[in-house]
């Protein structure tokens, strides 16, 4: 079992050390991941520059490998061949929760796409320490715990259906804690993003995307709702983003050329 | 009628000249889109930096604004308030189609995307010149037309349905060659991708992302199997990327903590 673990905030990031010990709980593990903070990237496939790599130390002195490129690419990379076969990719910790809408947003999400997209299982962790943000390894402690159990679950029933995307989002609290695990669909994020124009000191505006941090529509069966309730969240995502319903619908307008 | 148009191929781009050209025949349209190429760069919500806008001129004189923000950034100023109200964000037309997996990778598709996250519709539009890019605005003449044809027909019977983001593949042939509009699920890419390890003048090896250029699985009913049969590809997309099946699946399985 060779496990590729990747993040999108940067070889350094707690988080991604803590998955990395877990699953090498499990099986032979090599980190690829970005040199640098990629949150809120999306799916990238670096084109039109070449990729550096260069070999690193993680904080516990086990080696790693850094790249110039996005997560996407640290999952493209070795799966085209830069490490030996790859039997399940796994990404993450993030510090915070990648629920509803997050999901295209996410290179934490987009990276275990990446792997999908290439036939090999993949699996996103996030930590939802949106108020208190984890950056210890200790932090980080009871989502590594609950990824080991994750992959051992999926590993021990023969693996993930064809084409999913695990997406678990793990409640900022002990294992003990924690509620137990919950099957969910995507729910609704609410954005609460502003437009702050400042003026800069030559007199030239510019903007940030401000506001207040998102929040999310709490209903039961969902991400976000099941987070809420102390519950780890396991969403399967599909890459088929066809809306079938709407597909009937529009099929019935007419569309003369 | 106001319209945003932008595009992921930066402001100068011949397509969005010819995108924001049709778009002028049915209501008011401001241009806001990037200062550079964003291709193959995903869905980005820039929050680590302020994004500066500069005013310019399209090839035709006309006015725009251009960004050193992502495409779905080029979206998200307007609607935070940029601009006055939005009714319809248009991206493209980008030179080559955006079908099967194409579709969390495309900046096209996920400034479309970004507009429907925000409760306004979003169509995007992609040329499918992948064997000759269209790189003059006349080469983007009939995909103006279709885009003018599509928005119209949207509008004229009631907008979209909630949710649903339009991804709209035109093939490259005149219009009178083209053979009608078809509603179209998203079909299955083959990517060939391939690693391309180089040695820089200084010894030390980088990567490419090579190999050729992605194929697809050509099915009838699908994105890939309109556009090769000489179709206007229309795909209605959502943002519930939830695989209920393999949910259904993988809650009949034991998840105890």
């Amino acid at each position: 079992m060779h496990i590729l673990v990747t993040n999108d905030d940067g070889v350094q990031a707690p988080g991604l050390l803590a998955l990395a010990q877990a699953m090498r709980q499990i099986g032979q593990v090599t980190v690829v991941a970005p040199d640098r903070n990629w949150s809120a990237s999306g799916h990238v496939k670096t084109l039109e520059r070449p990729i550096r790599v260069t070999e690193t130390l993680l904080a516990d002195g086990t080696p790693a490998y850094m790249s110039d490129g996005a997560p996407s690419d640290c999952v493209a990379l070795p799966l085209l061949g830069y490490v030996d076969k790859v039997d399940l990719v796994v990404s993450g910790v993030n510090p915070f929760s990648n629920i509803g809408h997050d999901v295209t947003y996410s290179g934490t999400v987009t990276a275990a796409m990446e792997a999908v997209i290439a036939s090999v299982p993949g699996i996103a962790f996030s930590l939802a320490s949106q108020d208190k943000p984890a950056n210890t390894l200790t932090n980080y402690g009871p989502a590594g715990e609950i990824a080991k159990r994750v992959v051992q679950n999926v590993l021990g029933r023969g693996g993930l259906p064809e084409g999913v995307v695990l997406n678990v989002n793990i409640p900022y609290l002990s294992v003990e804690d924690m509620k137990g695990f919950a099957i969910t669909r995507q729910g609704l994020r609410v954005y609460r993003d502003a437009l702050d124009r400042r003026v800069d000191p030559r007199g030239r505006p510019y903007y940030w995307i401000g506001g207040e941090a998102p929040t999310g529509v709490n209903e039961e069966g969902t991400d976000v709702g099941a987070l809420a309730a102390g519950y780890v969240s396991i969403t399967p995502l599909q890459l088929d983003l066809t809306h079938y319903k709407a597909m009937d619908e529009l099929k019935k307008r007419d569309w003369a050329l």
